[in-house]
């Protein structure tokens, strides 16, 4: 068996992702907990990060590289960002270590882009993009990153021109959870998901994005006039958020780029019936894979280089 | 003084407002709480509407007309939906007599779109329509009612031919208690309004409102790199939520077509100027004056007709 080279952790609000990683890139080990910057900031993240270390019985001088919410003003050491536009590269160079370590632990930083219009940032997308853009990559890509803030990037020839956040994945818990649409959708998870109420709220919020917040009320008025089901009124909430979304991201994309979908289980799927539905042409690339490529190539920069150097 | 002729109330999910009516229709006096349907649903609606008539002595033999959530499923007593289209005339003859009270008590049903691409109810709004409008209104009116569950109205030589309900209201509420952008927003309600950045955000979302949902995150990054404030924060939310409802209703409705604003207070203020900013015409009427003033239209089709008759 190869020996272990790095470990590597995506780092969200809510999640925490280890890897032990060998030598040979190969994944040696791996852990997942609830344990994100939220519960991490109480019970201290270098404990967190030893906790799981210690069930992997990681070697205690190989490096650590992280990526996401740990890296935040309100997170374990402030990684900064990198603003756009810049070459997918530079987000390698810009990792910040912990101070006051027994093993170099070191924070990637995230993507700023400052613009008075339209200002956003990304932490722990960037490192999907990475792994799943190649730096020498040519022509324009649209990458789609669905999830509590969708991410919604523009590539041209290697550089984050720019990117867009969609709050869809909040709204549709808010909306469901805390709104008069809650007792719309009371009991759908018990039931089989409506793709055909998806599909059509879907269309109907792509075409005509403005609508959305109206679209949004004949989940209630849909049950009280034509006996919309729980889960059809689940369908269509999530199908309009998704609808204007696509809609809103397109309009301020280049016409005629591929879409890269990076995504994983619930979402994936979600979104290549959205785009399938769209006559939308894509590719999907597993976010899972792609964040830890993304750190890994990384970590490669930070360390293996200069070991093979020395 | 005028002697007591009736009684006027406007039972919302989560208000109630009661005017005792005189027999030249002037207001003899008027009681206001927060005993709307939720709560009256637990306490008794004859119990809640007694307690109100005994603070003003109403005589025990004068009818009451009632509008709003009262006449829900959930309600006092069902009463049902009118659908579109219909002339304006047609609510007043759908009024239920709720059973076994001392004195006559009716309430006014609400007004259903049976469209299976549009379904939209309103319970409430179709009697401040009746207050807004003469029944013998000319031409096409576009009325727009703010609230919670922003409803727009399209009204043709009297009649109603449609109408849109867009969650505005309950979405803003959402969103500044439930998201991330909760944390955007704190300490903005002991601030001055920021007006600037609503009208900003109003034309983004009106311009291009596909990117709404994206626009609302700047709430967040615009604090992050740019130090927005959370008076900043707040009016770029209600800024994009209504430049998008305004987008949306005037997509839908014929253009050039002038703009009935019902509305009082604060919801006044925020769309008089929204429709200032974006140069559109409007007129306003106190949505007060308007409910009350509907309620005593169909008093006075029930009972006083009759009586002047006899």
């Amino acid at each position: 068996m190869t020996k272990p080279a790095y470990v590597a952790v995506d780092w969200g609000t809510s999640s925490f992702r280890l890897w032990l990683i060998g030598k040979d890139g190969s994944i040696l080990g791996e852990r997942r907990s609830g344990e994100g910057m939220t519960t991490a900031a109480q019970a201290g993240f270098a404990k967190v990060l030893q906790t799981h270390l210690d069930a992997l019985s990681a070697p205690a001088d190989i490096p650590v590289i992280v990526c996401g919410m740990a890296g935040a003003r309100q997170g374990w050491v402030e990684a900064g960002y990198i603003d756009t536009p810049t070459s997918l590269a530079a987000i390698l160079t810009g990792a910040v270590a912990v101070p006051g370590q027994s093993r170099d632990v070191r924070i990637l930083p995230g993507l700023a882009q400052r613009s008075r219009q339209a200002p956003d940032v990304m932490r722990g997308e960037e490192t999907q993009l990475l792994g799943a853009i190649a730096a020498d990559a040519k022509g324009e890509q649209i990458v789609c990153m669905p999830g509590t803030h969708s991410k919604w990037v523009r590539v041209l020839d290697g550089q984050v021109t720019g990117f867009s956040t969609f709050m869809t994945g909040e709204l549709f818990d808010v909306i469901t959870k805390h709104s008069i649409l809650s007792h719309a959708v009371a009991g759908s998870a018990d039931m089989p998901a409506d793709t055909g109420a998806f599909d059509v709220a879907l269309k109907a919020a792509f075409d005509k994005p403005a609508l959305a917040t109206s679209l949004l009320f004949t989940a209630r008025s849909g049950q009280l006039l034509h006996g919309l089901s729980a889960a059809g009124a689940q369908a269509l909430i999530s199908g309009t958020l998704i609808g204007a979304e696509i809609a809103g991201a397109l309009a301020s994309a280049g016409q005629g780029a591929s879409i890269m979908l990076v995504a994983s289980g619930r979402l994936q799927t979600l979104y290549e019936d959205a785009f399938r539905t769209l006559s939308l042409s894509y590719k999907t690339i597993d976010a899972d894979a792609a964040v830890r490529r993304g750190l890994s190539a990384a970590a490669e920069a930070i360390w293996l280089k200069n070991e093979s150097k020395s």
